[in-house]
């Protein structure tokens, strides 16, 4: 009998075969007379995802030609599946001033260094309508777009020291959430990209994924974002439902330190390609995933996957439908499960969620587990306060 | 950009790669004169199972050397994974008058012709040892092995017609399921085996599975059992159950002719392995999957499967642990999903659902569907009048 063993633990290899590390401390003496430029909240996220291999292959800001090849091919200019152009937009000012190696700061203190190659100019309006498909500046990600200056700056990042951010107890580099999982055992790790407070019908999405695959990389983002839950009151929602809910052993929190660029179809392959960089094996795309508005489709970013042969993402994508609690059924369901019209179904919009909780009311434990409820009531209640 | 265009449906190769089908009406003139055997309910079910592909690569009873080597080695002697020896088991006096073209009978009526090859001595105790894993008399597929006869015939089968057995209107042969998949479009489909009533545990496995996969065959074994839920109580239970609670385009209720052999990891091999004959991509096995009494591991029949590549089996096998309702969750879960202990789990042994169902008591709604503990109760109700 042949059999074939299983590794104690699996871990897929980063896209590009390696995760990038640029992290190194360094000598002030070695940068201080440097030109200086002062990140943008967004732009220090993207230095710590290259540097910390979240963004592997990237260990820089793109250059022209994958530039332009990200935007129009979905792939570097070597092929590699990539979705959304990783750049450094400055003013011509600042990049007339901006040659060879610099600083990179925030709040004038220095936490990294690049070494700027080309310097091209960002083709804003080609770049709205393929990556964000819309100019519409209404769109979040499209006015950030226009908001930045005229030129990028392309080059290899080095960051001084991981920042760990906000929430340093569940912050972790791609290295670090890989450690984790090979601590557990885990064969496989879904992933779970979140922005939101998560209710019953995330849950169950996280529960089914649960029964098939071994561990849960709870992955919420808390760079940038336009959504009106600040990204403290989500963990604190994020860690009482872990706590009553979720089996410890499974489960891991973590910090995505990314900001929402809101770019729908285009972003949901960047958060699948980063999560494998962290480690997963699966990765979990509702309805309208990083949607915002109508600008997409509501299952344009599960069908974008297509463009790509599995191997080439080296991660699953498991795509849902819109969940709900059934009456009739007395369980969570979608479509795919329930035999049920609407009129069975307890739903409410994200308009009515925030009525309830500025006034107080209890949400249905069918909709929000109590204690998460419980959080998010406090939090609107301190607003308004 | 590349796009990798999905087909309308997806039905994967029978094993062997073509589906067997040895059906084929011949006129009485041309088998009258042969020497007749009466079949057993296993070997009838098995002549079907085998001409009608469900069976594919074998279009026959195994003879010696692919006996051998599935005992041996899990593998007919080419290397296609095979579990468990599909023989044609006759006594010596039978063996001596059963040469060359033979006739297979149903209470006398001729059902299917035999092209005898090798006869060949059982190895009954090392098939029990090997395939069973125990000589012991008391396990219901070691009984039936000693009271078979002691010589094996070999050889091609042909089926007269396609017997439709006790519940037509669900009988479908391997061609017939995969047409009705094609019909629906169903890009993946997983099949549940199952030879009980159908509680909220195993609605639970279905809908997580449907989640994820297109359609659910469910498959219900209505050959020979020794469990004590008659066959069309069964099939009432599951009618009401998929009327009620599942979403009439993604399931498909069709009967699986087998006879159950109690052979637990042997037996999950051969109820993948004809399910993908059947047209399903994904099959389901729980915990002590055709298990009996404890002659075989919790997992025993999900570490089988390590035996062999993915290629190999070309189905994914779904393991799944042991669900049941959670009281504080409030909903289904499975130690891999809940973090509560035993107290807060409602669990319910076979024994005293039986005890309850003679007493004519409710099971409660979150262990049984309603409807389905109707059925139940009634059909015990007949039972004990």
């Amino acid at each position: 009998m042949t059999t074939t063993e299983l590794p104690a633990t699996f871990l897929p290899t980063p896209l590009g075969g390696t995760l990038v590390n640029r992290v190194r401390l360094a000598d002030p003496a070695e940068y201080a007379h440097l030109p200086a430029l002062e990140l943008s909240d967004r732009s220090f996220a993207d230095l710590e995802l290259l540097a910390t291999g979240a963004y592997s292959p990237l260990s820089g800001f793109l250059g022209e030609t994958d530039y332009l090849s990200v935007i129009e091919h979905l792939r570097l200019s070597d092929g590699t599946p990539w979705s959304l152009p990783i750049t450094l937009p400055v003013t011509e000012a600042e990049a007339a001033r901006l040659r060879g190696r610099i600083r990179l700061t925030r709040g004038g203190v220095t936490v990294g260094l690049l070494d700027t190659g080309e310097q091209y100019a960002a083709r804003k309006s080609f770049e709205a309508r393929e990556v964000y498909r819309t100019e519409d500046p209404a769109h979040p990600g499209v006015a950030a777009l226009y908001a930045q200056g005229d030129v990028n700056l392309a080059g290899e990042v080095t960051l001084l020291e991981v920042p760990r951010g906000e929430f340093p107890r569940h912050h972790r580099t791609p290295a670090e959430v890989r450690a984790v999982i090979e601590a557990r055992g885990w064969q496989s790790t879904v992933a779970f990209q979140t922005r939101n407070p998560i209710h019953r019908a995330h849950e169950y999405l996280h529960k089914v994924a649960l029964e098939l695959v071994d561990g849960l990389l709870l992955h919420p983002l808390v760079g940038t974002t336009n959504d009106d839950v600040p990204a403290d009151t989500r963990m604190q929602a994020y860690e009482v439902l872990l706590e009553h809910y979720y089996p410890a052993q499974r489960t891991l929190l973590s910090t995505y330190p990314a900001a929402m660029r809101y770019a729908g179809p285009r972003e949901a392959i960047l958060h699948a390609l980063s999560r494998r960089n962290y480690g997963a094996t699966h990765f979990i795309v509702g309805r309208d995933h990083a949607g915002v508005g109508h600008y997409y489709g509501t299952y344009d970013a599960q069908e974008i996957f297509q463009n790509f042969t599995a191997g080439e993402l080296g991660i699953r994508i498991l795509k849902f439908e819109h969940t709900f609690y059934c009456q009739s059924c007395h369980q969570m369901v979608s479509p795919r499960t329930c035999p049920h019209d609407a009129s069975h179904h307890l739903i409410l919009s994200g308009t009515k969620v925030r009525e309830k909780l500025r006034a107080g009311e209890a949400l249905p434990p069918e909709f929000t587990r109590p204690e998460v409820a419980d959080v998010l009531r406090r939090a609107y209640a301190r607003q308004d306060g």
